[in-house]
Protein backbone atom coordinates (compact mmCIF):
# COMPACT_ATOMS: atom_id res chain seq x y z
CA UNK A 1 0.00 0.00 0.00
CA UNK A 2 2.06 3.55 -0.83
CA UNK A 3 1.34 6.04 1.64
CA UNK A 4 1.34 9.66 0.61
CA UNK A 5 4.04 11.66 2.59
CA UNK A 6 2.62 14.23 4.68
CA UNK A 7 2.67 17.71 3.23
CA UNK A 8 5.59 19.74 5.04
CA UNK A 9 4.70 22.09 8.37
CA UNK A 10 5.99 25.18 6.00
CA UNK A 11 3.33 24.58 3.29
CA UNK A 12 0.68 23.44 5.47
CA UNK A 13 0.97 26.50 7.59
CA UNK A 14 0.64 28.78 3.97
CA UNK A 15 -2.46 26.76 3.13
CA UNK A 16 -3.92 27.31 7.38
CA UNK A 17 -3.34 30.94 6.65
CA UNK A 18 -5.13 31.49 3.47
CA UNK A 19 -7.98 29.70 4.71
CA UNK A 20 -7.97 31.79 8.25
CA UNK A 21 -8.04 34.70 6.05
CA UNK A 22 -11.07 33.34 3.70
CA UNK A 23 -13.16 32.57 6.72
CA UNK A 24 -12.27 35.35 9.90
CA UNK A 25 -10.49 37.83 7.49
CA UNK A 26 -7.21 39.35 7.35
CA UNK A 27 -6.96 41.08 10.83
CA UNK A 28 -7.58 37.54 12.09
CA UNK A 29 -4.71 36.16 10.67
CA UNK A 30 -2.06 35.23 13.68
CA UNK A 31 0.11 32.28 14.08
CA UNK A 32 -1.60 31.12 17.09
CA UNK A 33 -4.68 30.74 14.95
CA UNK A 34 -2.72 28.70 12.56
CA UNK A 35 -1.10 26.50 15.11
CA UNK A 36 -4.73 26.24 16.17
CA UNK A 37 -5.96 25.26 12.92
CA UNK A 38 -3.32 22.70 12.01
CA UNK A 39 -3.79 21.02 15.29
CA UNK A 40 0.26 21.53 16.45
CA UNK A 41 1.50 23.59 19.50
CA UNK A 42 1.86 27.17 19.07
CA UNK A 43 5.46 27.17 18.70
CA UNK A 44 5.52 25.13 15.62
CA UNK A 45 4.93 27.60 13.27
CA UNK A 46 7.63 29.88 14.43
CA UNK A 47 10.39 27.54 13.04
CA UNK A 48 9.36 28.58 9.67
CA UNK A 49 7.84 31.58 10.34
CA UNK A 50 9.78 34.23 12.58
CA UNK A 51 6.17 36.55 12.15
CA UNK A 52 3.01 36.86 11.22
CA UNK A 53 4.03 39.20 8.42
CA UNK A 54 6.43 36.68 7.16
CA UNK A 55 3.59 34.32 6.60
CA UNK A 56 1.67 36.88 5.29
CA UNK A 57 4.17 37.14 2.85
CA UNK A 58 4.46 33.53 2.29
CA UNK A 59 0.73 34.07 1.39
CA UNK A 60 0.67 36.59 -0.88
CA UNK A 61 3.52 35.12 -2.65
CA UNK A 62 2.08 31.36 -2.95
CA UNK A 63 -1.24 34.04 -5.00
CA UNK A 64 1.28 36.01 -7.30
CA UNK A 65 2.56 31.98 -8.26
CA UNK A 66 -0.67 30.58 -8.84
CA UNK A 67 -1.25 33.82 -10.82
CA UNK A 68 1.31 33.63 -13.19
CA UNK A 69 0.69 29.77 -13.59
CA UNK A 70 -2.84 30.71 -14.25
CA UNK A 71 -2.09 33.34 -16.50
CA UNK A 72 0.60 31.22 -17.92
CA UNK A 73 -1.96 28.30 -18.99
CA UNK A 74 -3.56 30.18 -20.83
CA UNK A 75 -4.71 28.83 -24.71
CA UNK A 76 -1.69 29.65 -26.90
CA UNK A 77 -1.31 31.65 -30.06
CA UNK A 78 1.54 32.33 -32.40
CA UNK A 79 0.01 35.69 -33.06
CA UNK A 80 0.93 38.43 -30.69
CA UNK A 81 -2.10 40.20 -30.81
CA UNK A 82 -4.44 37.50 -30.56
CA UNK A 83 -2.25 36.08 -27.92
CA UNK A 84 -2.72 39.31 -25.63
CA UNK A 85 -6.46 39.57 -26.00
CA UNK A 86 -6.04 35.69 -24.37
CA UNK A 87 -3.30 36.87 -21.80
CA UNK A 88 -6.62 40.01 -20.82
CA UNK A 89 -8.94 36.98 -20.70
CA UNK A 90 -6.80 34.50 -18.81
CA UNK A 91 -6.57 37.79 -15.88
CA UNK A 92 -9.77 38.76 -15.99
CA UNK A 93 -10.91 35.21 -15.25
CA UNK A 94 -8.28 34.68 -12.35
CA UNK A 95 -10.04 38.22 -10.62
CA UNK A 96 -13.53 36.94 -11.38
CA UNK A 97 -12.78 32.95 -9.83
CA UNK A 98 -10.36 34.01 -6.81
CA UNK A 99 -11.94 37.42 -5.55
CA UNK A 100 -9.96 36.82 -2.32
CA UNK A 101 -6.16 35.94 -3.40
CA UNK A 102 -6.61 38.79 -6.05
CA UNK A 103 -7.01 41.31 -3.31
CA UNK A 104 -4.16 39.79 -1.49
CA UNK A 105 -1.95 40.28 -4.44
CA UNK A 106 -3.02 43.93 -5.26
CA UNK A 107 -5.19 45.60 -2.30
CA UNK A 108 -3.89 44.34 0.73
CA UNK A 109 -0.09 46.27 2.14
CA UNK A 110 2.93 45.08 1.29
CA UNK A 111 4.95 43.48 4.47
CA UNK A 112 8.11 45.20 4.85
CA UNK A 113 9.00 43.57 0.93
CA UNK A 114 13.02 44.20 1.49
CA UNK A 115 12.56 41.00 4.08
CA UNK A 116 10.43 38.90 1.64
CA UNK A 117 12.45 38.59 -1.77
CA UNK A 118 10.23 35.62 -2.60
CA UNK A 119 7.12 37.49 -3.10
CA UNK A 120 9.27 40.85 -4.74
CA UNK A 121 10.26 37.49 -7.03
CA UNK A 122 7.10 36.29 -7.73
CA UNK A 123 5.42 39.52 -8.08
CA UNK A 124 7.93 40.23 -10.64
CA UNK A 125 7.70 37.07 -12.70
CA UNK A 126 3.53 37.42 -13.13
CA UNK A 127 4.25 40.95 -14.61
CA UNK A 128 6.48 39.68 -16.87
CA UNK A 129 4.09 37.71 -18.56
CA UNK A 130 2.83 40.68 -19.59
CA UNK A 131 6.08 42.00 -20.64
CA UNK A 132 6.55 39.24 -23.09
CA UNK A 133 4.05 39.11 -24.85
CA UNK A 134 4.59 42.80 -25.46
CA UNK A 135 7.94 42.73 -26.43
CA UNK A 136 6.99 39.65 -29.45
CA UNK A 137 4.00 42.28 -30.19
CA UNK A 138 6.03 45.69 -30.39
CA UNK A 139 8.76 44.06 -32.10
CA UNK A 140 11.82 46.69 -31.41
CA UNK A 141 10.25 49.14 -28.86
CA UNK A 142 12.26 50.61 -25.95
CA UNK A 143 11.52 48.48 -22.93
CA UNK A 144 10.41 51.80 -21.38
CA UNK A 145 7.85 51.71 -24.02
CA UNK A 146 6.90 48.12 -23.38
CA UNK A 147 6.54 49.47 -19.53
CA UNK A 148 4.91 51.99 -20.46
CA UNK A 149 2.14 49.76 -22.25
CA UNK A 150 2.30 47.10 -19.42
CA UNK A 151 1.03 49.31 -17.00
CA UNK A 152 -1.52 50.78 -19.10
CA UNK A 153 -2.61 47.09 -20.14
CA UNK A 154 -2.62 46.52 -16.09
CA UNK A 155 -4.52 49.56 -15.03
CA UNK A 156 -7.50 48.63 -17.78
CA UNK A 157 -7.77 45.38 -16.46
CA UNK A 158 -7.27 46.03 -13.06
CA UNK A 159 -9.82 48.90 -13.46
CA UNK A 160 -12.58 46.48 -15.04
CA UNK A 161 -12.03 43.83 -11.86
CA UNK A 162 -12.76 46.55 -9.71
CA UNK A 163 -16.18 48.00 -11.47
CA UNK A 164 -16.83 44.90 -12.44
CA UNK A 165 -17.30 43.76 -8.69
CA UNK A 166 -18.95 47.14 -7.48
CA UNK A 167 -22.36 48.65 -7.69
CA UNK A 168 -21.80 51.48 -9.49
CA UNK A 169 -21.91 50.41 -13.64
CA UNK A 170 -25.13 48.69 -14.06
CA UNK A 171 -26.49 51.67 -12.82
CA UNK A 172 -25.19 54.01 -15.61
CA UNK A 173 -27.55 53.30 -17.91
CA UNK A 174 -24.98 51.85 -20.81
CA UNK A 175 -25.32 50.23 -23.66
CA UNK A 176 -26.41 46.57 -22.73
CA UNK A 177 -24.46 45.70 -25.69
CA UNK A 178 -21.17 47.12 -23.72
CA UNK A 179 -22.21 45.92 -19.63
CA UNK A 180 -22.97 42.29 -21.50
CA UNK A 181 -19.10 41.58 -21.84
CA UNK A 182 -17.35 44.34 -20.87
CA UNK A 183 -14.26 42.32 -20.73
CA UNK A 184 -14.49 41.41 -24.44
CA UNK A 185 -15.25 45.51 -25.05
CA UNK A 186 -12.08 46.56 -23.25
CA UNK A 187 -10.06 44.63 -24.56
CA UNK A 188 -11.13 45.69 -27.96
CA UNK A 189 -10.32 49.02 -26.93
CA UNK A 190 -6.41 47.86 -25.69
CA UNK A 191 -6.26 46.15 -29.34
CA UNK A 192 -6.43 48.98 -30.93
CA UNK A 193 -4.22 51.37 -28.40
CA UNK A 194 -1.93 48.58 -29.47
CA UNK A 195 -1.92 49.87 -32.93
CA UNK A 196 1.01 51.14 -34.59
CA UNK A 197 1.79 54.99 -34.78
CA UNK B 1 -25.19 92.89 12.20
CA UNK B 2 -25.80 89.99 9.48
CA UNK B 3 -26.62 86.27 10.78
CA UNK B 4 -25.29 83.28 8.98
CA UNK B 5 -28.17 81.12 8.00
CA UNK B 6 -27.87 77.75 10.07
CA UNK B 7 -27.32 74.65 7.74
CA UNK B 8 -30.29 73.13 7.64
CA UNK B 9 -30.41 69.71 9.73
CA UNK B 10 -30.87 67.42 6.61
CA UNK B 11 -27.54 68.69 5.14
CA UNK B 12 -25.80 68.65 8.41
CA UNK B 13 -26.42 64.94 8.83
CA UNK B 14 -24.55 64.37 5.28
CA UNK B 15 -21.41 66.09 6.74
CA UNK B 16 -21.61 64.87 9.88
CA UNK B 17 -22.10 61.36 8.61
CA UNK B 18 -19.37 61.74 6.35
CA UNK B 19 -16.90 62.97 9.31
CA UNK B 20 -18.85 59.74 11.08
CA UNK B 21 -16.97 57.71 8.49
CA UNK B 22 -13.72 59.27 8.17
CA UNK B 23 -13.08 58.96 11.72
CA UNK B 24 -14.38 55.65 12.48
CA UNK B 25 -14.74 53.70 9.24
CA UNK B 26 -17.87 53.15 7.86
CA UNK B 27 -19.41 50.28 9.84
CA UNK B 28 -19.73 52.67 12.76
CA UNK B 29 -21.87 55.09 10.68
CA UNK B 30 -25.50 54.67 12.52
CA UNK B 31 -28.33 57.66 12.55
CA UNK B 32 -27.72 57.60 16.36
CA UNK B 33 -23.79 58.63 16.25
CA UNK B 34 -24.76 61.39 13.99
CA UNK B 35 -26.77 62.69 16.01
CA UNK B 36 -24.58 62.49 19.18
CA UNK B 37 -21.98 64.43 16.87
CA UNK B 38 -24.73 66.86 16.53
CA UNK B 39 -25.75 67.48 19.67
CA UNK B 40 -29.43 67.12 18.87
CA UNK B 41 -31.93 63.89 20.20
CA UNK B 42 -31.46 60.76 18.72
CA UNK B 43 -34.73 60.80 17.15
CA UNK B 44 -33.72 64.16 15.29
CA UNK B 45 -32.05 62.54 12.10
CA UNK B 46 -35.38 60.20 11.42
CA UNK B 47 -37.11 63.20 10.45
CA UNK B 48 -35.34 63.32 7.17
CA UNK B 49 -33.96 59.97 6.75
CA UNK B 50 -35.57 56.71 7.74
CA UNK B 51 -32.88 54.62 7.87
CA UNK B 52 -28.48 54.11 7.91
CA UNK B 53 -28.80 53.15 4.27
CA UNK B 54 -30.95 56.75 3.21
CA UNK B 55 -28.29 58.84 4.87
CA UNK B 56 -25.29 56.65 3.51
CA UNK B 57 -27.23 56.78 -0.25
CA UNK B 58 -27.40 60.77 0.56
CA UNK B 59 -23.43 61.11 1.50
CA UNK B 60 -22.83 59.10 -1.08
CA UNK B 61 -25.42 60.92 -3.82
CA UNK B 62 -23.21 64.68 -2.21
CA UNK B 63 -19.66 62.71 -3.57
CA UNK B 64 -20.76 62.39 -6.97
CA UNK B 65 -21.84 65.72 -7.17
CA UNK B 66 -18.83 67.23 -5.84
CA UNK B 67 -17.13 64.60 -8.34
CA UNK B 68 -18.97 66.07 -10.88
CA UNK B 69 -18.42 69.57 -10.12
CA UNK B 70 -14.49 69.02 -9.27
CA UNK B 71 -14.25 67.54 -13.30
CA UNK B 72 -16.18 69.97 -14.51
CA UNK B 73 -14.19 72.38 -13.54
CA UNK B 74 -11.07 71.25 -14.97
CA UNK B 75 -9.15 73.63 -17.26
CA UNK B 76 -11.20 74.52 -20.53
CA UNK B 77 -9.98 73.89 -23.72
CA UNK B 78 -11.78 74.00 -27.26
CA UNK B 79 -9.63 70.86 -28.71
CA UNK B 80 -11.39 67.85 -27.75
CA UNK B 81 -8.21 65.77 -27.69
CA UNK B 82 -6.64 67.61 -25.28
CA UNK B 83 -10.26 67.95 -23.46
CA UNK B 84 -10.49 64.40 -22.74
CA UNK B 85 -7.00 64.58 -21.68
CA UNK B 86 -7.30 67.46 -18.90
CA UNK B 87 -10.74 65.78 -17.62
CA UNK B 88 -8.81 62.34 -16.72
CA UNK B 89 -6.19 64.55 -14.77
CA UNK B 90 -9.18 66.23 -13.01
CA UNK B 91 -10.38 62.45 -12.52
CA UNK B 92 -7.01 61.26 -10.89
CA UNK B 93 -6.58 64.23 -9.29
CA UNK B 94 -9.44 63.99 -7.02
CA UNK B 95 -8.94 60.13 -6.47
CA UNK B 96 -5.87 61.46 -5.14
CA UNK B 97 -7.30 63.93 -2.79
CA UNK B 98 -10.40 62.67 -1.68
CA UNK B 99 -9.51 58.81 -0.83
CA UNK B 100 -12.38 58.81 1.27
CA UNK B 101 -14.94 59.80 -1.29
CA UNK B 102 -13.36 58.04 -3.96
CA UNK B 103 -13.77 54.76 -1.73
CA UNK B 104 -17.87 55.82 -0.82
CA UNK B 105 -18.54 56.26 -4.74
CA UNK B 106 -16.75 53.14 -6.26
CA UNK B 107 -16.01 50.84 -3.78
CA UNK B 108 -18.82 50.48 -0.83
CA UNK B 109 -21.76 48.38 -1.27
CA UNK B 110 -24.60 50.68 -2.48
CA UNK B 111 -28.03 50.34 -0.42
CA UNK B 112 -31.14 49.56 -2.54
CA UNK B 113 -30.73 52.22 -4.96
CA UNK B 114 -34.71 51.85 -6.05
CA UNK B 115 -35.37 54.16 -3.21
CA UNK B 116 -32.44 56.33 -3.86
CA UNK B 117 -32.80 58.51 -7.05
CA UNK B 118 -30.73 61.16 -6.23
CA UNK B 119 -27.94 58.47 -6.09
CA UNK B 120 -28.13 56.85 -9.26
CA UNK B 121 -29.04 60.52 -10.79
CA UNK B 122 -26.06 61.83 -9.64
CA UNK B 123 -23.42 58.76 -10.60
CA UNK B 124 -24.96 58.66 -14.20
CA UNK B 125 -24.50 62.56 -14.60
CA UNK B 126 -20.74 62.13 -13.55
CA UNK B 127 -20.55 59.53 -15.72
CA UNK B 128 -22.13 62.39 -18.79
CA UNK B 129 -18.98 64.31 -18.18
CA UNK B 130 -16.84 61.71 -19.53
CA UNK B 131 -19.74 60.97 -22.68
CA UNK B 132 -19.79 64.35 -23.53
CA UNK B 133 -16.50 65.15 -24.30
CA UNK B 134 -16.51 61.31 -26.12
CA UNK B 135 -19.23 62.95 -28.22
CA UNK B 136 -17.11 65.72 -29.41
CA UNK B 137 -14.30 63.84 -29.83
CA UNK B 138 -16.11 61.53 -31.81
CA UNK B 139 -18.22 63.29 -34.07
CA UNK B 140 -21.12 60.52 -35.42
CA UNK B 141 -20.43 57.61 -33.54
CA UNK B 142 -23.09 55.40 -32.35
CA UNK B 143 -24.00 55.24 -28.50
CA UNK B 144 -22.99 52.10 -27.91
CA UNK B 145 -19.16 53.04 -29.40
CA UNK B 146 -19.56 56.01 -26.86
CA UNK B 147 -20.09 53.76 -24.35
CA UNK B 148 -17.89 51.58 -24.92
CA UNK B 149 -14.92 54.06 -24.79
CA UNK B 150 -16.36 55.59 -21.46
CA UNK B 151 -16.29 52.23 -19.98
CA UNK B 152 -12.61 51.82 -21.23
CA UNK B 153 -11.48 55.06 -20.46
CA UNK B 154 -12.85 54.75 -16.79
CA UNK B 155 -11.70 51.38 -16.35
CA UNK B 156 -8.14 52.89 -17.16
CA UNK B 157 -8.11 55.58 -15.05
CA UNK B 158 -9.67 53.27 -11.94
CA UNK B 159 -7.25 50.86 -12.54
CA UNK B 160 -4.38 53.20 -12.03
CA UNK B 161 -6.08 55.03 -8.88
CA UNK B 162 -5.82 51.56 -7.65
CA UNK B 163 -2.31 50.46 -8.85
CA UNK B 164 -1.25 54.34 -7.14
CA UNK B 165 -2.42 53.36 -3.61
CA UNK B 166 -0.70 49.85 -3.67
CA UNK B 167 2.24 48.40 -2.93
CA UNK B 168 3.10 46.60 -6.10
CA UNK B 169 4.02 48.91 -8.92
CA UNK B 170 6.90 49.77 -7.20
CA UNK B 171 8.41 46.61 -7.06
CA UNK B 172 8.07 45.49 -10.80
CA UNK B 173 11.17 47.55 -11.54
CA UNK B 174 9.38 49.47 -14.28
CA UNK B 175 11.19 51.92 -15.95
CA UNK B 176 11.26 55.21 -13.65
CA UNK B 177 10.10 57.50 -16.53
CA UNK B 178 6.84 55.49 -16.65
CA UNK B 179 6.17 55.42 -12.66
CA UNK B 180 7.07 58.75 -12.19
CA UNK B 181 4.16 59.74 -13.39
CA UNK B 182 1.82 57.17 -14.62
CA UNK B 183 -1.17 58.92 -15.26
CA UNK B 184 1.03 60.85 -17.89
CA UNK B 185 1.92 57.61 -19.31
CA UNK B 186 -1.57 56.08 -18.99
CA UNK B 187 -3.72 58.91 -20.68
CA UNK B 188 -1.38 58.96 -23.29
CA UNK B 189 -1.81 55.23 -24.46
CA UNK B 190 -5.47 56.26 -24.33
CA UNK B 191 -5.20 58.71 -26.52
CA UNK B 192 -3.44 56.32 -28.83
CA UNK B 193 -6.87 54.18 -28.63
CA UNK B 194 -8.97 56.88 -29.31
CA UNK B 195 -7.17 57.56 -33.05
CA UNK B 196 -9.73 56.69 -35.69
CA UNK B 197 -9.96 53.67 -37.15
Amino acid sequence: MSKKAPIPLKDSCVEAAREVIAEKGLEALSLREVARKLGVSHQAPYRHYPSRDHLLAAVMARCFEDFRMHLESRPTSVDAEHDLGELGRAYLQYANDHPLEYRLMFSTPWPAPAEHPDLVRNAVFAFDVLRNVLRLLAGTMPPEEIDQRALFIWSCVHGLCGIRTGDVMQHLAIAPSVTDLPGEQVLAMISLAMRPV
